[in-house]
């Protein structure tokens, strides 16, 4: 029984972990803690003796705590202070099913797929016999409506800049109708000029995030630190809605603002034309996470995927942060209700392997035009097989609408407790995010509910985001809103 | 005895694998098997029913074959159909010590390490409490001369996108007195526009090859199907020596290349900064590899080295390929016996992680200016140490330099015998090439020689390219020279 194996080896790298009762009727997985445990400040001072010696040898003043993986759990985060917290940040949103599942436990001492980790292979050109097998099993067993296809790649952002690619491959086959490139173009293409690397763009939307490499950050608006000093393409910037809160009060004006936004769409998609410049592709995130956790209507998706279509600009829909999971649904998307929702949809984090599905018009002509040395990691899709499995055993799906519908109730109930701190609560699934009345006081928050063993993650510039694994409860919900609670109490 | 257990596990995995006796004088690891064995042509018909498999899911036309890997060892790659080849391409230049060696087994199934694998780590916020000391083991215990920080990223686009970010930033800062930006900058980076997103450049050479991701894409210039279609930047491309062989008939002749080349980054530098482009970095291969193996002197290399600090840019050394072993130094860069040869060095490939080591003074001034999710993946470094650990204990670089020797003796020994099809013998440690008189020869030698087991890798216009692992020992050199020579024989 490879439960019982893998449980057993947990406990003996574990022995100073406590555990939970089995008789507790608590809704948690019998691995994890029952609760957060804090013994100092953090950073703690073994934290902190860390950060300096990590400093010698790298910028670290992103760097919150160091952490003991070993000893957290589920929804526990310990850091090597030994102190325990409730993880609602996991990674940037990036660990699917909490830490040290049984199940991907189990993965690592299955004899049977020691070769997929010890021998990365160029997955490209030399795949392994089961790769077919293990796509479909995984990333094809999930895929979005009307996609059969996907490639896989090592991280977020190099999934956006080959999706990228693939729609200019795309948008210039079409236009030259499918014949053979021009000896011009292939002349050009090797200095960098027109027309073999063709002034085309990307439209995206302000707040967006996309990724960090060049290609992504032209298409990334969230932060200026992002973006200084780094030299950028002349690509279309259209308005991300703003909509205002609560939804139900602001029907008309927020139907206003997304028609404003739709509009700027279009124009923008005229006028880049007109400068020599078309946009072969849109992209969007379901909910902009990065810029602020920023929503829109499924009629406002629905309504852009057609200017897309009308224009003959592919669709392009970043998931990297809405899929896997966390929205309720397994795609952020899937809430539009569309039949075609979009052409390309790109992934990473949750899903541990990057990577991005598109339509069958989209794939590449020719080999090596998307192509690189390793095309993502095998051994990412032996985990995600398993996280697949476990959310599909636990119903996880299903947990995260529970718990979400209760974070967010939780989020409301505090935002009328508490008028003058906190606006604007929203969510999708556990998905969820709450404005403060500044940043200064939401950094307060923060930092105070951490060291009360409690671990969220910021965005835009006021903006409190929720991110935790598929398998937060409704106890864990309860945990968190009784701590944020306690800081908002004292705050007052 | 964690070796014992690796060992027997590798044999309990592996029973129908043949193994080498332990009285053989051959100087093989006694895990891997002692020579190819084929059973059908390659790809053989199980390779061709997956590939039709896989061809509905991805574009297949890069597909050589599949591949057994529980079943390869050492230098010995085995396909689907039960063929095993002598692999020197190694997945384009990416296992350092072999298939399956048992050190890297070890680390598998030492459980002190699941955790490593199964939490992957925000390094950026929340490393974990090894990880100072794991760089310190790993990186940094190879760090290039004059280099004492290094930055991991998930593979060599990455690595070189972000190398490209930090010349920019430190580029900028310089530029502007290490002032806090304008309004005006952070205004205008927000909308992709000068001079927020300043006009920089990196200059580059003909015939190189730094990534595929749009940033690195704008620095490659080995083959058209690369970068057609996909937008790109006016950055200066310097022409890259085109060296005559033998070397010593025309020293006189390279001389005169090389000076004229360095002469063109000159102009090239003064003309983009009259453009208003100036060349924050210059990025260079040590050995162009995907471009055809084009090789150039210490010389050059020193004197380009100076001309980027005459000019105040940055120089960035790729090492992507030509790092972690192969040319019998640890970097190829240690080749030109400078003091203080590059501001920056990338990596990826055979060191398992990606990313870059830089001087002190290109250090980024604040957080999140180079940053992602993952920023690399603590399970490559934790393997990357036991390589580490093997390539001392085993003297690999002293292996590499003999068996690189034997290498580059046999090639010049056959372009002897075939003049008429062979030429350009040329390398350093086993990272050689020789060229074919046309594209159509040397892909009908490659076909040939992997169906007599041997299994080679093609760059440039019609060069092929030995890529073995550092374990290529003297006796794998002669049996890769006796099927070449069966090949050309045949051929002739």
């Amino acid at each position: 029984n490879y439960f019982e194996m893998s449980y057993k080896h947990l406990k003996c790298i574990t022995k100073r972990s406590r555990y939970v009762s089995k008789t507790a009727t608590k809704s948690v997985s019998e691995f994890e803690y029952d609760a957060p445990s804090m013994k100092t400040a953090v950073p703690g001072p073994k934290s902190q003796e860390l950060l300096r010696q990590l400093g010698e040898i790298q910028n670290v003043g992103a760097v919150h705590f160091f952490c003991n993986y070993e000893e957290s759990r589920g929804n526990y985060l310990v850091d090597v202070d030994g102190n325990r917290m409730l993880d609602v940040y996991t990674q940037i949103s990036s660990i699917p099913i909490g830490y040290n599942h049984p199940a991907l436990m189990k993965v690592m001492t299955n004899p049977n797929n020691v070769s997929t980790f010890v021998n990365r292979p160029a997955l490209g050109i030399l795949p392994p016999e089961n790769f077919p097998d293990k796509l479909i099993e995984s990333l094809l067993s999930i895929a979005p409506s009307g996609m059969r296809r996907v490639q896989t790649m090592a991280c977020g952002s190099c999934s956006n800049e080959n999706a990228f690619k693939t729609m200019f491959i795309w948008y210039r086959n079409k236009e030259r109708g499918y014949a053979n490139p021009s000896e011009h173009e292939v002349d050009t293409c090797m200095i960098n000029q027109s027309p073999g690397c063709p002034d085309l763009s990307i439209l995206s939307f302000m707040g967006a995030f996309h990724g960090r490499t060049l290609g992504c950050l032209a298409t990334t608006h969230s932060k200026a630190i992002h973006k200084l000093d780094i030299p950028s393409f002349d690509w279309p910037i259209a308005p991300f809605p703003k909509l205002q809160y609560p939804l139900e009060e602001f029907v008309r004006e927020n139907a206003q603002e997304e028609a404003r936004c739709l509009e700027e769409v279009e124009d923008l998609i005229v006028k880049w034309r007109q400068k020599g410049k078309p946009v072969a592709g849109i992209v969007i995130e379901p909910i902009q996470a990065e810029g602020g956790d920023n929503h829109a209507s499924p009629d406002f998706f629905s309504k852009l995927r057609n200017i897309a279509r009308k224009h003959g600009c592919a669709f392009h829909v970043d998931e990297v942060q809405t899929g896997g999971g966390t929205t309720g649904k397994f795609w952020g998307h899937e809430h539009w209700g569309l039949d075609d929702p979009a052409d390309v949809v790109s992934f990473s984090k949750k899903l541990l392997t990057g990577g991005y599905y598109h339509r069958d018009e989209l794939k590449p002509d020719k080999p090596y035009r998307i192509f690189n040395t390793w095309m993502g990691d095998p051994s990412k899709n032996l985990f995600l097989s398993e996280v697949l499995n476990v959310i599909r055993r636990e119903n996880l799906l299903e947990v995260v609408t529970r718990s979400g519908k209760a974070l967010l109730q939780g989020l409301y109930t505090l935002q009328t407790q508490y008028p003058h701190i906190l606006s604007r609560a929203r969510g999708q699934g556990t998905f969820c995010a709450i404005d403060a009345c500044n940043d200064a006081t939401r950094d307060s928050i923060m930092i105070k509910a951490r060291n009360k063993g409690l671990f969220m993650g910021s965005c835009g510039e006021k903006t409190i985001r929720f991110r935790p694994a598929l398998v937060f409860k409704e106890y864990h919900v309860h945990q968190l809103l009784n701590i944020l609670n306690d800081v908002l109490a004292e705050h007052k």
